[in-house]
């Protein structure tokens, strides 16, 4: 036996209590932590098979779809990609990846792994994907079976224009992937009305659920090139055809795997929360949080990384000033005032912090917590800043709006 | 917007209070519980990684091995499974899989997809795997680079010599790949003593979890193989090449994947109890339940699957009486008695039911309902028994272990 003394001084772990401000996981509603910890089930009982036919069903809601196969792979977003590719990437296919960010760059491996030649469409870090440059680019290759892009840009906060991507990969007998981990929940996703034939989301962004899943939705077209596919699907958890018999419709439910029951609780109740607000109702939240946080940051003094007009309102990128240390702040505001935001990512390191106003985050009393927060720690740093303006500012925002600030 | 009718009639999920009595998830612990409705911090977040840090010392004492990597893969077994192959076996290598029932066929379908060729060595579901076909396959291959076989086969409630099975693969130069998801925590499992070089669980199995994540071993054999690898590991989620980064040693937390933390959490205290009740401890309690269900299952006329000393003491595999409906049985203690038993795989399907006694679930209590409710429910579909033999026959069998029957 090996000894108990490498485990011998673990006790129970109690996390601090934070507010979370970056880019996920963010704040969970006491409604969907409560939900998470009710008595696990079978995941064959009919009990549970009744809750996930429900999550289906909440999905498409929120995803704005009529998909049949639209449900929660059990695993964070990074699974929810990889099962996208890997069920529409066969070996030797032409897949065009518009990066404009780390996201777009986990796709093109994600391509290459699955045998697939990926025609890569750059843009800028903080620059929303130039449809220019994808019809170029489909032009050049028209045997591309595939677009794939970012919605949302998790690393930058930049937003692209779904409904045109999508549309420009049609017109050229592509299907498309979008990654919405960031956007749904929190600003429009609307994938039969934009074409969208996959999709992959988290379930900690704007839905404001524990982390560790990953919504998906495939459209009719997309499934018929899975089913048609000439080889198999290289893995095995992930191979679509194994799992409809699984979370598939009204056909007897053949075990698969165990499912993360009391993650789905989580998901299922902030989902029906969603559902409670109403979407529209839900981005209208998040915009003007946005705004007035917006009002805040720039009464500050800082400066944001994306245009306006291609701004995400759940994901604010704003440059680190000069003269002002990165880690430094962020260290600060969790020590001393419990408040997580966003580093910066891969270029992006050290030279932007990313505020995140997801889900349950996005509140007035959040916004106003962390301008206080930040012009305690800057001015603490010497950044030269007029006390109160932020906060003054956001009010002012959230009076424009009819809210009152907290 | 497509409308909200869909979902319009869909409130919380409250579910069911079950005793789960199948081969998982088992029964959580309030403690647990609890521990998985924390709040939730960012997976970065230094608390974070302190939390995670302990989570992999707790694991080794788990697996009793000194591997530095040992953590939990954010997804179920099959996951764990996937990571194991994916990572050790490369495009055109040779694998001995022993199949002996459902997992040691889902092997095979991993090896294959990773562009490996498996050698099967073929068992009787019920059997374990017998070490002289082993033996004589290595022979027959000795080209074969790696051994991969399952531990505790969850479908029949079978045992193999792991030990023995490990010596002979090292004795041929062969790596080797242990499914141990039923019996961790429940049964021996020692990694280093046995030489076992890659190894996954599951975490609603006897550690009494909640379900979707996969406790994961390597020895650094396999380790030195993963990093020697001349081809791509073809999953992006599961290359441990990454992954070593973000659960990995000293070094800075590169960001790979957003940790289910809530899930974390549980695990980590699910493992706290593990220890603070002994390894033998919980071995000992397993064994002790098995015998007085054991008893009173024998008292009713079972009759086990699986001869006497390959059983599992957790999963507990009898035969349908012949002309007792099976499902018809299960629905009324599922209905009747909220009681959950499994089902048959496969062949065994309509022929088997699997007691599980796994974890928290393996309980004098628990026993006692399961004993009680299944002999209501026998008697009333017409089969032969002497009411309160099953009870009896189980108290005595906690009397000889000094232990009082719930």
């Amino acid at each position: 036996m090996i000894s108990y003394a490498q485990a011998a001084n673990i006790v129970s772990f109690p996390p601090p209590q934070r507010t979370l401000m970056g880019p996920g996981p963010s704040d969970i509603h006491p409604r969907v932590i409560k939900a998470l910890g009710q008595p696990v089930i079978g995941h064959l009982d009919p009990a549970c098979v009744a809750m996930m036919d429900e999550l289906k069903a909440l999905l498409r809601y929120a995803f704005q779809t009529e998909n049949a196969l639209t449900f929660a792979v059990s695993g964070p977003g990074s699974v929810g990609m990889e099962t996208c590719f890997v069920n529409l990437v066969e070996p030797g296919d032409k897949v065009v990846v518009c990066r404009n960010g780390v996201f777009g760059g986990r796709m093109i491996e994600n391509v290459q792994r699955a045998g697939g030649t990926a025609v890569v469409v750059e843009d800028a870090w903080g620059e929303p994907v130039d449809p220019q440059k994808l019809e170029e680019a489909l032009k050049q290759h028209p045997d591309a079976k595939l677009v794939a892009f970012v919605h949302a840009e998790t690393s930058t906060g930049v937003q692209s224009d779904a409904a045109a991507l999508a549309a420009l990969a049609r017109a050229h007998g592509c299907l498309t992937i979008a990654d919405t981990v960031t956007s749904l929940g929190g600003t429009p996703v609307l994938l039969d009305a934009w074409g969208i034939d996959a999709s992959y989301s988290g379930s900690q962004k704007c839905l404001s659920c524990t982390p560790g899943l990953s919504p998906v939705s495939f459209s009719d077209r997309a499934v018929a090139r899975i089913k048609a596919r000439k080889s198999k699907v290289q893995s095995w958890f992930m191979d679509l055809n194994l799992v409809l018999e699984y979370w598939g419709g009204a056909t007897k439910r053949t075990y698969h795997h165990t499912a993360p029951v009391n993650s789905l609780y989580a998901l299922h109740e902030a989902l029906v929360m969603l559902a409670e607000e109403g979407l529209e109702n839900a981005w209208a939240r998040h915009r003007n949080n946005h705004l007035a946080l917006k009002a805040g940051l720039e009464a500050m003094g800082l400066k944001f990384l994306v245009r306006e007009e291609a701004r995400l309102p759940q994901l604010n990128a704003v440059h680190v000033p000069e003269g002002v240390a990165d880690a430094e702040v962020r260290t600060r505001l969790l020590t001393e005032y419990n408040l997580e935001i966003g580093a910066g990512l891969g270029p992006l390191a050290g030279k932007v912090w990313r505020f995140g106003l997801m889900g349950y985050s996005s509140r007035p009393e959040n916004v106003m917590l962390c301008l206080a927060a930040l012009e305690s720690v800057l001015a603490g740093s010497g950044y030269a800043l007029t006390a109160g303006a932020a906060a003054a500012a956001a009010r002012d925002a959230y009076a424009a709006q009819g809210t009152v600030a907290a």
